[in-house]
């Protein structure tokens, strides 16, 4: 499995992605799942993927191939005029792979499907976020949806429900990734450090702050520890409760 | 879906479950999912399920009939010596019900598939905890996992995991499962109040405590807006992050 979470704020786009990729329990390895395309100033794009390696890594490769082929037929997304048409182009990609084996009549256990979380910005529009499926089509975050998770999401949505708020600054992103993820490491064995964070500055147009979160990362490790102490202090805080006498049996 | 947790404590065995049932999100309505069966001072049966309602049911109903007809040749739940025994006949009871429609060669869109967790005492025994699957065998709680979900488990799973205690009291154990459901309620419109909740104190061998938690419990709405600020101040409170600049790209 995977965790990777792409979220939109008023200063830019935030990403974070695991790096743990299994085939079964006993075949467990390490994997990047962030990737990023830039012409810096002019257009940064980072895609981060769950779901079948062999399908997201075709995609990768090909998404890759057609920027260095500039007399490739299709559009490439380092020359697509917008985001949109950037997934548009993504989103076929996708679903060319997922269709490629799917005609050969071979069946993966876990299926060749797989997700993608797509951000980026091209210089004069604003950031934008998509969630592509593998069916090819996708959506866009909003105000009202203004991140997007793939991969094992659940663990480590209710902290990002109730603490996400558009104004943090990305620092304060980080952090409340880095609880939303370690919530999911501790509960799911399909998800592991090491992490890749990234973000981008709104109108900067090149790849920020990105860096490799390590598996003995001294701030994960107090922010995980510290965290189980706030909880069981928080839940310990709050008003206790009685039984209903007159409801007892 | 469904959310019903099972959960082992010292001082006897807890269990909460929430009340939705859908089939689609058109068809929501409202059912208990949460039953007991009981000889006061003898023995205290509760059964949680989620899956299949047609299936759940089946198998509470032949359950309940075998109670109540001494002449079946297969034993009752309340006739059985022990824990382990009255697990294998409610496992047998729900691969029968699966099987039998099965048989049939219909298909429900979400299978007919349940699971189910039991717990409960006999006098002169230990309170276990069972997790029953469809297949109709079954896994016992012990020191190791000393509680079950079923249903939407993972949402509320990280708090769970993070500050459960054998020795809390139950009043505590109430509190943590209403945050833990909170957290599956706010993330997943599958699973919502009421909620029904029931303890089996230690060695009473009877129905303890038994109440709905209604929609509009004042409660469970204090814990749900306490639980939102502490959250957001427990975040805030954890070291700051900084980026490292030598890394940035």
């Amino acid at each position: 499995m995977t965790y990777c979470v792409g979220m939109r704020l008023d200063r830019g786009l935030i990403f974070m992605s695991d790096t743990r990729t299994n085939a079964g329990v006993d075949d467990v390895s390490q994997v990047r799942k962030m990737r990023h395309w830039e012409i810096p100033g002019e257009r940064i794009i980072t895609l981060l993927s769950a779901g079948n390696l062999a399908t997201t890594q075709a995609v990768v490769s090909l998404l890759d191939e057609r920027t260095k082929a500039p007399s490739e037929r299709d559009p490439s997304i380092l020359s697509a005029p917008s985001m949109f048409q950037i997934a548009t182009i993504v989103g076929d990609t996708l679903r060319e792979v997922i269709a490629s084996l799917r005609d050969d009549g071979q069946q993966a256990s876990g299926g060749f499907r797989a997700s993608l979380i797509l951000g980026g910005q091209i210089a004069g529009s604003e950031p934008r976020l998509f969630l592509v499926y593998p069916e090819g089509n996708f959506i866009e975050a909003g105000d009202d949806s203004p991140f997007f998770q793939i991969g094992e999401t659940k663990y480590g949505r209710p902290i990002i429900v109730r603490t996400y708020d558009p104004a943090m600054p990305f620092e304060d992103a980080v952090r409340l990734l880095m609880v939303s993820f370690d919530s999911t490491i501790r509960s799911n064995l399909a998800v592991d450090l090491p992490l890749d964070l990234a973000i981008h500055e709104r109108d900067a147009c090149r790849l920020g702050a990105n860096q490799r979160i390590a598996e003995n990362d001294p701030y994960f490790r107090r922010i995980s520890e510290q965290w189980s102490l706030s909880l069981r202090e928080a839940v310990n805080r709050l008003p206790p409760f009685q039984f209903a006498d007159d409801e007892s049996a």
